[in-house]
């Protein structure tokens, strides 16, 4: 079981995944939680360059920072864990880079379609939830934080990030399941929850 | 001018490249020295994990690191500095992604090659000199320093390194320049000199 969650910073990502964690632990399955860039000494590594780097970083740069932390975490931890028998849960995988690098930066989807293939050794997420928040809300949500170099790149970009995932869940619609987080936690947990069971037959 | 120098470790290309680079400043050339994978902090931050990292580094993710810190020093600082009139000396450059990830670890070079397109914006060195020097040899050269991650990968590895830099010069005779470095080091440096006069017009 190998689940994505999606969607821009402040839409509720973490907070659901921990909860859909616990739900799955109680069902007896073995939970590995994971977060995208980083998860590894290395990859951790990459994400700090990623997201503190005070140099200007080509999109072209970016975008392959990304796959190198994507190619590690799949290689080391992802394929060995889920042959391993655990369920997998990540925070962002390779519809992230579409969205940012490809809507947002403006980078080429084949390109980038080939190099997520490239990084993932072709393995897709068996289910992948895209949390849609509007802008405003995302950011009133995440205001207190302090913004990393990737969140301060403000509106008219994030606006691309949300267009492009909206036109990810319509292409990919067996495998991305679009929920509002305009909502109560506990509902949208709800409808995670329902979609989880019904997907892998939990009962 | 963009030169670059090739070669296993221990063949002599940071001694040539200083004494290219003393000859060319003599001759009134504004020159920059620069190294791969390095040269910019963000660079220096992936050379370091390259280099020194003790978690198993797939060669995919070996691959799109050095294409990272590669598409950063282009876009940063060859790109402007070949614009301001820069003559620019580099220690290695995409010939050593082909060959290392390639030839050595026997990644598709068609892959190799379109990756290091993407991070190279398509700039080609104008020349490239290749250090020949066998296994024995360049170990012998460089045995006292500690070997890095890379460089512990043994004989079978560096012979495959040595039969792809020969080949390349081969494929590409135009650009890449085969000299033997066994031999003098002022002998060496006379004869890249003297190409480099040839080529760029130098008297």
């Amino acid at each position: 079981m190998f689940i994505t969650f999606e969607g821009i910073d402040g839409c509720g990502k973490s907070t659901q995944l921990r909860l859909l964690g616990e739900y799955l632990k109680e069902k007896g399955f073995d939970v590995l939680s994971l977060r995208e860039p980083g998860g590894l000494p290395l990859s951790e590594k990459v994400r700090e360059i990623l997201l503190t780097s005070e140099e200007k970083i080509h999109p072209i740069t970016e975008l392959l920072l990304f796959e190198a932390s994507r190619s590690h975490l799949v290689n080391n931890t992802i394929v060995p864990e889920l042959k391993a028998g655990k369920a997998i849960l990540c925070d962002r995988f390779f519809d992230s880079t579409t969205v940012y690098q490809g809507y947002g930066r403006g980078l080429d989807l084949e390109l980038i379609h080939n190099l997520n293939d490239m990084a993932t050794l072709g393995i897709t997420p068996d289910l992948t939830f895209f949390l849609d928040l509007d802008y405003e809300q995302a950011m009133q949500r995440c205001g207190k934080r302090e913004k990393d170099r990737i969140e301060q790149s403000g509106r008219a970009f994030y606006d691309k990030l949300i267009a492009g995932f909206r036109e990810l869940s319509e292409r990919f619609p067996e495998r991305i399941v679009r929920i509002s987080t305009n909502d109560e936690i506990e509902n949208v947990h709800g409808k995670i929850v329902q979609t989880v069971n019904s997907k892998f037959n939990i009962k």
